[in-house]
């Protein structure tokens, strides 16, 4: 088998054969086929597509290119979930502790964010004390006791997809379906959960951009899971407006607190609640989606769910009983109104900017490695569809430099769009593809 | 400027700017572009092509990513030649001996080849003493002396092609004609001549497989050398068969000098003619194609090219005693007549399998710098269209191994084509077009 003639074969439009795509797969991590073939051939597949039958078998050659964790002294069926990333995404603590609450248990590995706010992990880890870093025993340990544990992700999971995504990065192969797909889903089959949920991002803020390329997305990743003998259901999820109204890493953390205690955005909720659904009745918990949901909504409406957010922050070495007040700890230096210097309707949010001008306060990052600041941020008063009056306080940025502050209060004045009439509004949940 | 951004701008199908153009390549020279986006970029190329102004900005950028010929010493209209690459292609030693009796200059730069048979430098070096390194003093002395000379391509010609054409060989990003074509025009715009005649091969043994990709080839290459100043002429030929019946690198030397002698095939003697009068013209010796091809035709015709490839082979070192009978300096040690297990007609010659056998032999070269056979090859008695009794004469094949000889005979019996009736054929020159 020689890469040159695979390459060639998807550059004309055949369909790869499970051999040949493990045997890229696997030269890529060993050096056999060169980086220069994997983006050659990684472009060649943007134009051409894959079938999801090599969409599948990318998945599977890709999550056994190195260490694939097992589960199994964890008790129960496990439930993962994966978002695509946007812009004030807290669904992750809130999620976690409804599942866990509900006796389904979620052992969790996740990621340090590239971009607008930090991952999971940095998200985490603006809770002072709190432990990313663990054995795999003390994590199947914590699981087993708590039903909950999040850590980062460490050892040798998905060589082939760091070498292949490092690659796809640098050469504009980033947006294609089977890759995208397949890079999502090897991670999460080699972390072992039975069960996945996951949660794609729609609109300006978010990779996808429209419902339709989201729903394609969404069933070719249920394709790739039901093929590895995982449970797998997607909710596609707006992301033409930030998700609650704190976007930073402690402000998020707040965010999903106050969620957790019952004051919480409407938006953010809706989708905690059907992620957190989903995620319960994959896990065996109750037998129909309508109890699945019930379930949660009581565990959240009853305290339960922050009450094991608390238990797993303790469990991890966080400062629990700061807990409920935790953007109170340390926080951004400078904290600044911004008022409008219009009235009007808010009719669209550009979720991007909003992101840029968060990572420029400091909050994210754009090079791996970088330390991130897990106080700055802000902290919207009015989003899309909201009636303003001129002088209205639109957001408080939290900053530590105020140079920085200068440029996300112009940047956030950029991202707001203005009209006279209230816009039409998605709803947060846009569409559901089960497995 | 980002590399990233060039390959997304040219996979999205757009066109790129001559600055965007002159940044990427001069950036994969000087490794600011890696190679895994040189690649990429390629696929993206294959896919959505060039505008004729990127195709031209493209071949100038990588002419001047190292040195640039300055002929300028030579007096004269310098022309040049270049060929796609066939099997049994020995046009060079007759062109350039036709053009210098004309009194038009060729300062010739050659490759050695990789694939079926030699380069036109191995062809040279099979003249025993024929010296291919010259220093640019001497080479342009002896330009101005006698009108012709033919070296080998050294130094730091063209850096930009030789980085780009090694990572498509291997990434399927070979068969693009703007590649292609900004690939040939580099070199030959670098190579400083004033005129160039291409001459492109058509058919089962070459790269192009149809008129129609060919023309569209020539258009390409002859745009590019409009845009950088030059006179450009291309050729079409016939590839369905080998040229001439000489194949091996002496064999074809001979054939070469016989043709100059008045004893030449038929299609070699057009082709060459053909070519030649073009050079002649571009050379500004005549004024009309038709003087030109005159001229050309008479310099044959009186054994005027013959004294100048003599001369030209003492001018560089060769011993000129022997060229009317090249090919008995040390032949090969095994000559054997291959016959018709069958009668009919030859209706067509896998052309690439022909040139196998050949390598298989030892005259061509799988990989750089490997050492070529330069007295093996075969002289093929008959050829497409012929009528064949069992028993003719088929090819008589020159080896020096046994074994060798045993897989060529087979590999030739396998690439004839046989019928009934006399098959249609199609004549050496398919098409012309002019700058």
């Amino acid at each position: 088998m020689h890469p040159e003639e695979i390459i060639r074969h998807k550059r004309d439009g055949h369909q790869l054969s499970r051999r040949q795509i493990e045997y890229f797969i696997n030269g890529l991590v060993s050096g056999e086929v060169a980086d220069y073939q994997g983006s050659a051939w990684a472009m060649a597949v943007y134009f051409q597509g894959m079938t999801p039958q090599e969409t599948a078998d990318l998945a599977l050659a890709m999550a056994h290119s190195g260490e694939v964790m097992d589960l199994s002294a964890i008790a129960g069926i496990k439930v993962d979930k994966h978002s695509t990333g946007g812009v004030g995404d807290k669904t992750t603590p809130v999620v976690v502790a409804l599942c866990a609450a509900a006796g389904v248990p979620v052992a969790k590995l996740s990621g340090r964010g590239l971009g607008f706010t930090g991952g999971t992990i940095d998200k985490f880890e603006s809770i002072p004390g709190f432990r990313t870093e663990m054995n795999q025993k003390d994590f199947f340990a914590q699981v087993n006791r708590i039903k909950a544990a999040v850590i980062a992700q460490s050892g040798n999971l998905v060589p082939a997809d760091k070498i292949l995504y490092g690659l796809r990065d640098v050469t504009a192969t980033v947006d294609s379906i089977p890759l995208i797909a397949s890079s999502v889903m090897s991670k999460k089959i080699a972390s072992g959960a039975d069960g996945i949920v996951l949660d794609i991002k729609v609109g300006r803020g978010a990779f996808m951009k429209t419902v339709e390329e989201a729903v394609k997305l969404a069933h070719t990743m249920v394709a790739i899971g039901t093929q590895a003998g995982r449970r797998v259901a997607a909710i596609l999820s707006d992301m033409e407006k930030p998700l609650g109204y704190a976007v930073g890493n402690r402000l998020e953390i707040q965010e999903a607190v106050d969620l957790l205690r019952g004051q919480g955005p409407q938006d953010l909720e809706q989708l905690c609640l059907a992620l957190s659904g989903r995620m319960i009745l994959l896990g065996g918990a109750v037998s129909s989606l309508k109890d699945a949901d019930s379930l949660a909504r009581h565990l959240l409406d009853e305290g339960h769910g922050y009450t094991k957010l608390a238990e797993m922050v303790e469990a991890q070495g966080g400062r629990v009983k700061n807990l409920e007040r935790i953007a109170d700890i340390d926080p951004a230096s400078l904290q600044v109104e911004v008022k409008s210097p219009r009235a009007g309707y808010i009719t669209g949010l550009k979720t991007d900017e909003i992101g840029r001008a968060v990572m420029a306060l400091g909050a994210g990052r754009e090079q791996s490695g970088q330390k991130i600041d897990h106080s700055v941020g802000l902290i919207l008063h009015k989003k899309t569809g909201d009636l303003v009056e001129t002088g209205d306080v639109l957001v408080t940025i939290h900053a530590n430099d105020p140079q920085k502050l200068e440029m996300a209060k112009e940047q956030v004045l950029l991202a707001m769009e203005w009209g006279e009439s209230m816009p039409l509004m998605a709803p947060i949940i846009l569409e559901v593809v089960d497995g």
